[in-house]
C-alpha cells in the first residue's frame, strides 16, 4: 500500500481540533494542558497500562471505552499524574470531563483524561477547570494547534513527537494521525505511556479495538527506556468517520490497509519515545531473526534493548557483546547459545562478533565507529526457527540519573 | 541459637587453607586468582545462574556437583569470565583443574572452578596453569590469607567481603566462614555472583544442598544490583567434617542451628553485595509485611529494589514515594493500592506517606533526613495477609554508568 505523510498531527483528520494552554498545574513558563477535540462523535479504542496501581484517569478512560458510546474529546495534562490519588483523583477526572460539557454541550461521559507527571500528587481541580474554559474557546483545526498540543504533553521529553499520513480507502482519501510522550517509566506491558491517536476512516469499534491491540504488539509494546511499567499508560484512538469511505465491518483490504497505516505511524511514535528516552543520546535498536516463535523473538530482542549493562555499553560505544547474550539468556526464552551468530550494525557499517557459541576477533576502532552512529543496532541471528521481532530502547547516560536523581524538584 | 563472628573467613573453618596471586589475566599490579584448599575431602553444594547462557566453569561446577564426588579445592580468577567462549572455554577448565591435580595430588574432578570478568573473551591458560602452579606453594590455613584470597576475586567492588561464626553442634564446636564478590550485572534469580563458603561440619551432601537452597532464597536471591542476572553466578559450600560432630542425617536441631548460621552468613554477604553495587552510595531496602504470600512478599519487596526510578530517588534522597508503589504495580504480584501503608524508615527516623489509597502530606526536610542515611529503607504494609520478605539493592548513581560505560577499558 501507499501512503504519504502530511502535517497537523492529531489536527490532520478532518474534523479534528485541538488547543493547549498555560494552566499552572505544576510547571510554569510552558503549555501543560491539551485538548483533542472532535464534535462529531467517534468510535474510540484504546490500550492501557498493565500496571496494578492505575492512575485515576487510566480508570476513567478504560470505562469510557468500555462503555461503547461514543467519544468527543480528550483533556491531558502534564506535570501530575493523578496516580495513588483515591478518591479526590477519581473527582478531578469527573471534574474536568464535566467542565467540557459544560463549555462544548458533549456529555461527559464522552470526554477522556489522561495525566503525566508525579505520582502520589493530587491535581489542582480549579486549574485543571479553568484550563478546560480557557481551552473551550481556542479549539482550532490547524497544524499548528496540533504541533502545539503535542507540546503541551511533554514531561522529560525533549522533542515533541506527532506524525500523520493519508491512504485511500475504496477510492475515499483517509487521514491518520497521532501524538505521544515519553521519555521515563517507560516499560512495554501494555501499551506506552501517552498517545492519543486521530482519523477520519469509518470503522466499527471491534474492529478499531482489534487493529490497535494488535499493532500495539509490535510498536508500543517492543520498547523500553527503564523497565518501569507506568501507573499512566494510555493509548486512546479516536475516529470520527468523516472520510465517508464504506464503513469497515469486516477485515477485507481496506481494514489490512487501515492496520498498515497505524502500523506506520505507531512505528513511528514509538521509535521516537524510545530514542528520545530519559538522558539518552541514541535509539538502541535490537533485531532478531530466525527465532523458534514470535513471542522469543520479541521477549529476546527486548531483553537486549532493557538490560542497564547492554545499555550502558551502547553509550559508551562499547562492543561488549558478551552482555547482550547474558541479557538474552536470562529472558525467559530457552535456546542453545552455539546456535547463536551476533551483529553490531548502523549506518558507519555492519560487524559480526560472535559465531555459533565463540567470540570472534574484531577491530575495536571499527565497533567504536559502527556505535557511534545515532541509531545503533544489535542483530542477532538464532538459527532455530524463523520468526522475528525488533525491539526499541536507548542508551543509559549520566543524564538519565540525573533527571531521576530528583525529579519532582 | 548463639554464634560468635570470628576472624579468618574461608580460612576459619578447621582444615581449609587458601592464597592469591598476581596471575595477571586481565588486571596488573593486583592479585586475580585466589585458591581454597581442603586436604581432607569436602561433601559440596552448589546453586548456580539460571542464566541459559552459562559460563563454562559454571557448567564445569555443576558436573563436579552432581557427581556426589568429594571435592578439595575451589580456583577462582577475576578479570575474564569464561562465558560465551566454546570448547576452548571449556578447556581452560580442564586446564586449570589437572594443574591442581599435578600440584597438589587431588583428583582433576574434586576441583571447581569460577570466572568473574568480561564475557566472551578467552581465558589465557598458561598464566591460568602458572598461576595454580605458584598458588599451591603458598596455601596458608590463617586469617590474612582468607583475606586476601577474598580481595583477588574482586572486579568493580569496592570492599572485600567476608565473614565466619562458630557455634554449637551436638557439643562440639563448629566454623562456617565465607567470601564472595559483586557488584555488577547482579540479580537474583538463584544464586548470585561468585561466593564461597567452607565449614568443618559433618552433614550429608543431600541436607547440605538442602541447607543452601533453602537459605539462598531469602538470602542472595533477594538481591540486586541492576537486574542483570549474570551468566557466572556460583554459590558454592565445602564441609569437610573436621568439627567431629555427629554427621547430620536428618532435619534435626542441629541441622536447624546450621540453617541459621548459613542464613547468617549469607544475609551478611548478600546485603554486603548490595550495599557495594557498582557505583552505589548507600543500601537500599525493602521490606514487605502482611503479604498474601511469601511470594508475593518476595516480588514486591524485589521489584521496589529492582527498579531504576527507584533506584534514582533514593540516590537523590527525593521521598517520590509513587515510583515505589509503580514498581510494585507492575511487578505481577495483584494487590488493592487501597491496603496499602508506606513508609520510609532509617537510624535517622520514620515517616508515613500513604495510607491505603491516599497521599499524606508530610515534611519534606525530615524525609531527605531519613533518606540521606548509608542504608534506607522502604517499609510496605500490604494488610492482606501475613507473609514477609525483605530485599536488598542500592542506588543508581552517575557512576554506575561510568563504571559500565566503558567496562572493559
Amino acid at each position: 500500500m501507499e501512503f504519504t505523510t502530511v502535517e497537523g498531527g492529531v489536527c490532520a483528520a478532518k474534523g479534528f481540533a485541538a488547543t493547549s494552554c498555560e494552566a499552572n498545574i505544576k510547571y510554569e513558563d510552558r503549555t501543560d494542558m491539551a485538548m483533542v477535540y472532535s464534535k462529531n462523535p467517534c468510535e474510540c479504542a484504546g490500550t492501557f497500562t498493565s500496571n496494578v496501581v492505575k492512575a485515576a484517569c487510566v480508570q476513567w478512560d478504560q470505562k469510557i471505552v468500555a462503555s461503547g458510546k461514543p467519544m468527543h474529546a480528550v483533556v491531558v495534562n502534564s506535570g501530575i499524574a493523578n496516580a495513588c490519588t483515591g478518591q479526590e483523583g477519581w473527582d478531578a477526572c469527573g471534574a474536568t470531563a464535566a467542565a467540557v460539557e459544560r463549555a462544548l454541550g458533549v456529555p461527559a461521559d464522552s470526554v477522556a483524561v489522561a495525566s503525566t507527571g508525579v505520582i502520589g500528587m493530587q491535581l489542582p481541580v480549579d486549574k485543571l477547570v479553568a484550563g478546560v474554559e480557557s481551552m473551550s474557546k481556542t479549539l482550532e483545526e490547524s497544524a499548528a494547534a496540533g504541533t502545539a498540543a503535542s507540546k503541551a504533553i511533554m514531561t522529560t521529553d525533549t522533542v515533541n513527537k506527532e506524525i500523520a499520513v493519508t491512504f485511500s480507502v475504496g477510492g475515499k482519501m483517509v487521514t491518520l494521525g497521532g501524538m505521544a510522550k515519553g521519555s521515563g517509566m517507560i516499560h512495554p506491558n501494555m501499551c506506552t505511556m501517552l498517545a492519543f491517536l486521530t482519523t477520519d476512516i469509518r470503522i466499527d469499534k471491534a474492529l478499531l479495538q482489534e487493529a490497535i491491540g494488535d499493532v500495539v504488539k509490535d510498536t508500543f509494546n517492543m520498547i523500553t527506556v527503564d523497565g518501569d511499567t507506568s501507573t499512566n499508560d494510555t493509548l486512546l484512538i479516536m475516529a470520527n468517520g468523516l472520510a465517508e469511505n464504506a464503513t469497515i465491518i469486516d477485515k477485507n483490504e481496506d481494514y489490512q490497509t487501515f492496520r498498515e497505516a497505524l502500523f506506520f505511524v505507531c512505528r513511528y511514535l514509538a521509535r521516537k519515545m524510545a530514542g528520545d528516552g530519559e538522558g539518552a543520546t541514541k535509539l538502541f535498536e535490537a533485531k532478531v531473526v530466525n527465532a523458534k516463535t514470535k513471542e522469543d523473538a520479541r521477549i529476546l530482542s527486548r531483553a537486549i534493548v532493557g538490560s542497564n549493562l547492554s545499555k550502558a555499553a551502547i553509550y559508551g560505544c562499547d562492543a561488549n557483546f558478551g552482555r547482550f547474550l547474558c541479557a538474552m539468556g536470562y529472558s525467559g526464552s530457552d535456546f542453545d547459545q552455539n546456535d547463536v551468530e551476533l551483529f553490531f550494525e548502523s549506518e558507519n557499517g555492519r560487524l559480526q562478533v560472535f559465531d555459533h557459541g565463540t567470540p570472534l576477533a574484531f577491530d575495536e576502532d571499527y565497533a567504536v565507529k559502527i556505535m557511534s552512529a545515532d541509531e545503533v543496532t544489535v542483530f542477532v541471528d538464532m538459527h532455530e526457527g524463523s520468526e522475528e521481532a525488533t525491539a526499541w530502547g536507548c542508551d543509559l547516560t549520566y543524564d538519565y540519573v540525573k533527571i531521576n536523581a530528583d525529579y519532582r524538584s
